[in-house]
């Protein structure tokens, strides 16, 4: 196991750019429209451009001796189906994909950890306070809206429908609407040393809707979308970390027992905190977020676990070196 | 003096983490139930755990050879009665803590030290404009309240009463609201070099009040609350820092008159900035505020005075080891 | 050329601190007022303090061994006549400036970049949606505001003339009212290397605007202002930035071709990004952004780059070090 590889999106530079300071050649499969892009960086080693999608899969499948390491756009962008025909080797579970594009799945999961989740509502017809009606995958929020009663909750499943957004209701679920701020916290769980580390946190930023607060009401009430550009870093009290970490421990631990062969490196548990100090986590992802896209050289809590810089990235990397060095590349990669 | 201890709690990983870097033995004091938490850390080297918040002090006590680095949970979660017997040692002006504690105090403070303050309201009668209503101690905001006139300031303050929250309205401050953006200022006061640096700048993040934003106005008028459970890194103008530095030059040495024996470390001046660039103090904490928790790797300011990792924890343990190295320890410690 | 000279404000610091890291020695130019605020500070060598603003240019020009750098204080504190009698050298292209204090000329600049920009009106009275009108120079924000039709439009510029705040409709330029969120895109193009380098990306910090949101709407509704007192960090989901450096490409070469010797160092994008994920420029720097003060110690993408810490301030002492040793300081300096 020589090289890394990625889908030339999400999170790729930081981790190509964590491989290369770990000693690992580098590999970015991209759309040949980014060929320019990623080409500038001299941490990658080699740029394979492919023009239609079906041949990132080959490109992927091509470099036997590297890992790829997977990210919120793969599933995404090339599709579950596309996933499945990845031969090469993945750093982390790549059976958690599955459970992730599915938010009933999802959301079990989280339940089963002990985790404090929302409300969840079956159907439509259940629903008796403020929700959030989401869609399957990670599409950014797109589509994602709110109701405050059955009536608008039908109306706005049937309109998804009728978009041919979703296949039929079973798609979506419908959460209550938590009031609260949110919070991201990102973890890394190692599996050669059996723990798990808060990486950092982030907050979304969201077009329009963080943008709204520029126009004065009377400039008319446009409605607010959710859509994720960017990130903005932030730290929690640290009185709300040993409840966060707790809580990633449970995930870990249940993700062991239902997800073989359990979690292996990054992973979000999306949350809402309240103004009661709780913290709601409404989602996860099983793999590593964006949002640790601000922690190129480390983050707020990185630097207290390692004392040196520490993107996620490079976490990642450090993992694989070890696992390489210690004989033990089968406990990180599926 | 060979280590460091702090309640596990507020900015404690950040004190010991900067601690360990300065070559001292560190002690965190936790409520058993974190226990597990702070055990994770490998710079920390000793955990004490205590059942009852009331074996807390003799925890601290306990390590003679130590200095107790105060933070804004000690007080609040110790309550001054508890602090007031503590015997360590502890790195900074254990009197500040009292003019913190009191409304009042604390505006006087302030006034006397040349810094532009809020009009200040002796009693709710008085109140001619939009004002905000502040409970004494470093609460995170519960119980603040806004009043557009006499008759709301008068309400509020009686539900206070009522509630317990408070015993008469001598507890509360009425403070004028100053309309602008909330700009955290933190200081570092270095009695050895008598000199004081910028050490960073934070914006508080807040439940539920910078979630609401994300709601659109039709789906109700939720009242805000003002719960901070983090902080977001900011820099400010550069033409705002000479004065931001000379308040707290001002500040520095008003607290040398009035509270002896004077400012020691790191303090903070909460602030208010208004679209005339005016600064507006409202508050002040005389000690390490938990904002500094984003700077873990240096702050946008700190790496301009230091050239290395420099975060307020280590900042404070930077102080006490040349306090050592110069014989200088009654200098920074109370 | 052995020393680097800036004007004490804006940006400063971090330029004088990158200088020093890079071997120069360091130069500020400060008004009397901040001149013990700058003594503070050790990397700064020389603090040349001037009480009338018309000294400030015989100050700059005394000091012929040395380069300025220019930030975006300088035409906005000296003005445009006095900026023209600066004989110092100026790292950067000097003709920039014109543009960017020219709202029509700036537009026709970033149009002819092939950049997606709002659309312009040339008349109040061709407004036919929500449009912002824009005062010349970088005020930061004072005096704009936006307009729903072209009678709001023409009331509002009439006011400026009587106000004496412009001389005639001809200073503002009309821009559509992007909805959206604000992203600002920090590059650097190298002369010697000839690459464009993505920076950073800030959020400005608006009083009172980012204020207003803690006041319930029951409070009385308060007009926002959009005066910047500070900076947010952030990043950008990846698949924006292929876009955001082919537009920096872009603006690069056609600058060029148009404002003789084109792009030297910094620049900013000053842009929205859309629901739709587009990027719509509304306004560039040709020169350092106040910003890049929250990377001191390098941001998210400078250490793609360089694996090391580089502000824009050091990235700027870089480059002029890497000139005088090619012997190719003509390249970078007008």
């Amino acid at each position: 196991m020589k090289s890394i590889s990625t889908i030339g999106s999400h999170s790729s530079l930081q981790i190509l750019h964590g491989a290369k300071m770990e000693g690992f050649n580098t590999i970015v499969i991209t759309d040949r429209k980014r060929e320019g892009f990623y080409k500038q960086f001299n941490f990658i080693d080699t740029v394979l451009s492919f023009d239609k999608i079906d041949e990132a899969v080959d490109l992927i499948n091509r470099n036997e001796e590297s890992v790829l390491v997977p990210h919120g756009s793969l599933v995404e962008y090339l599709g579950q189906e596309r996933v499945n025909k990845i031969t090469t080797k993945i750093f982390g579970n790549r059976n958690i994909f599955e459970w992730e594009g599915n938010q009933h799945k999802k959301m079990f999961l989280l339940k089963t950890s002990d985790i404090k989740i929302p409300e969840t509502f079956e159907r439509p017809e259940d629903v008796d306070r403020l929700v959030i009606v989401k869609l399957p995958g990670a599409k950014g929020g797109r589509g994602y809206f709110l109701a405050r009663d059955k009536v608008e909750a039908r109306k706005g499943i049937d309109e998804l429908i009728n978009k041919k957004e979703i296949n039929s209701e079973e798609d979506v679920i419908i959460q209550e609407y938590v009031v609260g701020v949110p919070m991201y916290f990102q973890f890394f769980y190692s599996p050669l040393l059996d723990r798990t580390e808060i990486f950092g946190i982030d907050i979304r930023y969201e077009t329009n809707v963080d943008g709204l607060r520029r126009l004065p009401s009377s400039y008319g009430s446009l409605e607010p979308t959710f859509v994720v550009v960017g990130n903005i870093p932030a730290v929690a009290r640290e009185s709300l970390l040993p409840t966060a970490l707790e809580y990633a421990n449970n995930f870990v631990k249940n993700v062991r027992e239902r997800v073989s062969p359990g979690m292996i490196g990054p992973f979000c548990l999306e949350s809402v905190v309240t103004d009661k100090g709780e913290i709601v986590v409404f989602e996860f992802s099983g793999r590593i977020v964006a949002g640790t896209n601000l922690y190129t050289n480390g983050s707020p809590y990185s630097w207290l676990y390692w004392n040196e810089p520490m993107s996620m990235g490079r976490r990642i990397a450090r993992e694989l070196k070890n696992a390489v060095i210690n004989n033990k590349l089968n406990m990180v990669l599926t």
